[in-house]
């Protein structure tokens, strides 16, 4: 048994983590933290647990988290790296749902996040943990860092081309222009979280549309980071995230101008990128994905369009709170650990 | 003119009001304060008003509401009547939504909001405003009390049968058993105002239903003491309010046992007794109105059922922001003001 | 393993049958039939089953379902009992989602659906199987109706007071007043099925709220039925259904007039009866369940409230299409077939 | 008074064209037709008319449009021209909100509707009813042609910069890359009409999110013909819609690449270019405007972003139904029977 603990876990990250650690049967759960609610009981907070999570909140102070084999951060940004010292002393693994060590470049998290780093030095050895790129890595990594949900969604539509790009080995014409991505997005609410602002209000989101964000998201430098590595190439992307009201979900559509890659037939190109991976699913040609069908579980889809010869456009969804977030943390929990890596993760979406 | 101006008004039935008042051929908005927002533009606050209200959010103690005819308070309980005898004395009539006057009995204010009353000699004079039962009342009145949103759909849909009951005048056998009122009540998300709480997230709200307030709501007293007063029989209801996912308006289901009253006409009834009124809509029979079907109007529809001889069903829907608040309260001042009753209340609900 | 095929499997039952049998570690799916879209594979319908289910719907006539031990019919009513002659034949069970086999009285059920009853003979061998109370009898059925998703939440929410009744042996004094029960039910839309009508359209029903059904709904027969069998008493029931905004969930808000039962401790009286009910869950006294709470679960969740001695509101919440449809298919299939009754059934609600 | 006549009507733009009819000071409602629902009173099937529109709907066949000034058609496509020729000769004017009179090319129409146009010759008088650009042509028209939902927003956003093309008079550097367009839109579901198609059930919309229409959506046709018209350059574009679950409102986010414009101050170049425009708002810079601060209101908002200076990004709203259907309808009556542009058209958004 994996013996695992939670600090946070009181917003909707924490709460799809506790689902689905609740459910994983190799995995105990040891402990779980929380300045605000510590005393009351985990079922109390989130009714859907009662009767499988006989946990109570407990001051941060108040945990032994040494007894863990790994701790999840479903905090804050900050939080994290400011444990994680003592932790992996201890002998813990990490594996940090917030931002802390998704950028390699302190200065970059510093500028993004307006707070210092508290521990750059683990940045060089932290990994993002994308398993669809990173899989060996998770393996031997002390501390893991899971990539944003946005992030998630854009990197996946584009990782076979990148791939390909990288295979070229920087020839002079490039397989797309890598600097006139765009990445229009769409998420639902839970992605902003469970924090009590005006603008997350039901009466605010319901049967609204809007744009935010443009004067510059958090996901941005780290999909462009993402993009430079595995691309070789620089990278500029446009990147403009909206709110769709609903709970659950993202949908990224993703214009690409073709270069090298006009010859390339893009559907065989994804197919066989993701042949193997038990979680990404490479649409038909001529679909349309709908968030809906990976509602609640760790699958992203993807389906590649093509206008015109020297234009794609790729459409993903995933469930933001589970391929997005907790889903796939838990899967890089399994590579971690040399578990079988969908092992928990094969409930099946809720449709409708 | 009607000189007026608003006491709160960053709240959902303050933008309510602003909306309808900007659209109001006889009134002239002349000040608007508010603690939180001072120095903001109305319209940048409420997009929705851009172009049509030039006025700005100002401090409540850097206004001078002398200059007014009335003031609308749109604010939490308690502030109306910390302010009600300075703007009596200086000739303003005030019109408040909040509960601040709407109990005859201090005590019983006390009881349900939780503070002393700040002028009970002045709730002896405050009239109750549901225009259908108190217009004369309103003409004269300096202190305009607001009925509840609740409350309104309610009382409107028990009128025909209290009144049936006071012109029996208090015979042995009542109209119908006063003791058994059954009301449950659902309403849209707006009706608990624009409060940053965690339970009025669009995550918590959307997709889900939920009854709430079972351990006593406020709006509870406020109807049995209308009911008593429109029946001249004690009274007892059963008031369970629901919470639905949408945006505006409030569903009330009537559940009433008859008793001498098992020999009417109800159709009948409630057509004659609200054949002159200009906002509530007594359905044909059989009808089950939808709240839609008001949305954004200030008029009521109430359809009766009858699934026995000793039983009756009565469907009422209202918008909570307009009929229930803030277009009631315009249409108390029309009457206040000796304008016609339905000036600036004659937008058609916006269906789909 | 247990061999299982479906009739129909377009409608949202049927694709939540799907969904709990494609977990289901001891089912087997061997056939799945449809009229309308015989040979498109089902994960082309369900795009949520890529992956998971290989099937193709087939034409009913090219179906073996003698090769079953079990076929579940997802159709609307009428289909079940045309073919369950030949099925039971060939020694196959059949689990009727629709209403073929819930009413005892062939022709009560000829009043309600308005067409003759194929097979009269078998409503007596028929099993209505609410697990809770009829779980022996599932055991053995060849033909086992489950019950309507309204109907087994009221019945969930009046059980305990039922057997109370049953177990006064008929005494002067009844428990509760049966002739004056009240259901005001809400039930998300995907209660109505996948069903091409105008009402259900998404314009239609998004932010609004309604009534319905006053006229006579077709589950309020099968509520009194099963009543009158758990109290021994004559029962009458006012029951209006409500369509909600939001996709699943059912929530009954149940109103009694407490007899005899004026003297129990409700609470009490509740908890003993769900204790080893592995899907009935009493919540602490004070709650207010909501539908969310058991979204994709096959839990129903309780309260009872007391306002005054002589009543109580219970409130019980589902998902109409788990407890209220599939999820209980599945949880009367384990019975009928000796499997763990909570086997393929685990999945925690999915929240927010 | 405008004597007007409405074919069609039982849709979602003809039942708000019935609302903002209705209120219309200059317009006398005269006859509206239905082949479904002819004897059917208006206000039976949208209740929310009730007491304001007293007509039935009549057979086509029954109706005497030579009386009216003006008809206009809320029909599927097809409609319009088969009765245009009839109507015009009897000296009434026609606005159709459908697509017949919108491509100039009637070849275009036939590959786009798949149907031979009824009157080709009648396209070049038709005049293509944006009123921000076709003001006067509207003034003298016969045949005036709605522009579609999306052709609006899309266009009303670019119109300043199509504009700026057509000033500097096809010199060699453009303004913008007019090839390479990219309009990404998000639509709420009444824009797909009140269609009984099972894609459009609230079962299916709900809380779910989808592009659609990759293929070739016919709106695509009718921006490029008026970009190509407003520019004076060849253009392409990619248009590729959403659907949002909600009601009402368009959400349009325009990439382009800017060339010469790149000197340009945009936020200067739109405020000029709408100054004097009674229905189109350009928001300070940096706004996100969202689709409820027009709901229900014929206003457009447009907000110009800026990313780099070679790129822009244009954000639009509007709601679909009002300036993107029947309120541009009016508006474009008002012109052409000059009365004042706004008349009628005042009516603030619905916020919340």
């Amino acid at each position: 048994m994996i013996r695992a603990g939670i600090v946070g876990g009181t917003g909707y990250t924490g709460a799809e983590l506790l689902r689905l650690l609740a459910q994983h049967p190799a995995v105990e759960l040891v402990a779980i933290t929380s300045r605000g609610v510590a005393g009351t009981r985990v079922d109390r907070l989130f009714t859907s647990l009662r009767g499988r999570i006989g946990l109570t909140f407990v001051e941060p102070s108040a945990t032994h988290f040494e007894r863990c084999d790994v701790v999840f951060f479903a905090t804050p940004h900050g939080v994290a790296m400011s444990q994680a010292r003592e932790l992996l002393a201890a002998g813990v693994r990490i594996i940090d749902l917030a931002a802390d060590f998704r950028l390699r470049d302190a200065a970059e998290f510093e500028r993004w996040y307006k707070m210092p780093h508290a521990c750059p030095d683990l940045l060089a050895e932290a990994v993002y943990a994308l398993p669809e790129t990173a899989r060996d890595s998770i393996r031997q990594a002390r501390v893991i860092a899971m990539p944003g949900c946005y992030p998630t969604s854009v990197l996946l539509g584009l990782l076979p081309l990148a791939r390909l790009e990288k295979q070229s080995g920087g020839r002079q014409a490039s397989v797309v222009d890598w600097h006139g991505i765009i990445a229009d997005c769409k998420s639902g609410v839970s992605g902003a979280g469970r924090k009590v602002e005006v603008d997350l209000l039901a009466a605010e989101v319901s049967d609204n549309f809007r744009a935010y964000g443009l004067a510059g998201h958090r996901h941005h430098p780290e999909i462009e980071q993402q993009l430079r590595l595995a691309t070789g190439r620089s990278v500029q992307l446009t990147f403009v995230p909206h709110l769709v009201p609903m709970v659950r979900g993202i949908h990224s559509t993703l214009y690409l101008r073709l270069e090298s890659a006009g010859d390339q037939d893009l559907q065989q190109l994804y197919e066989a990128c993701y042949r193997d991976e038990p979680f990404v699913d490479v649409m038909p040609a001529g679909s349309c994905p709908d968030t809906r069908s990976v509602r609640g579980s760790n699958i992203a889809r993807i389906a590649v369009h093509r206008p015109s010869r020297n234009q794609a456009i790729v459409l993903v969804v995933e469930d933001n709170l589970v391929k997005g977030a907790a889903g796939q943390a838990v899967q890089a929990m399994n590579i971690a650990f040399g578990r079988p890596e969908t092992q928990g993760l094969t409930q099946l979406p809720l449709l409708p």
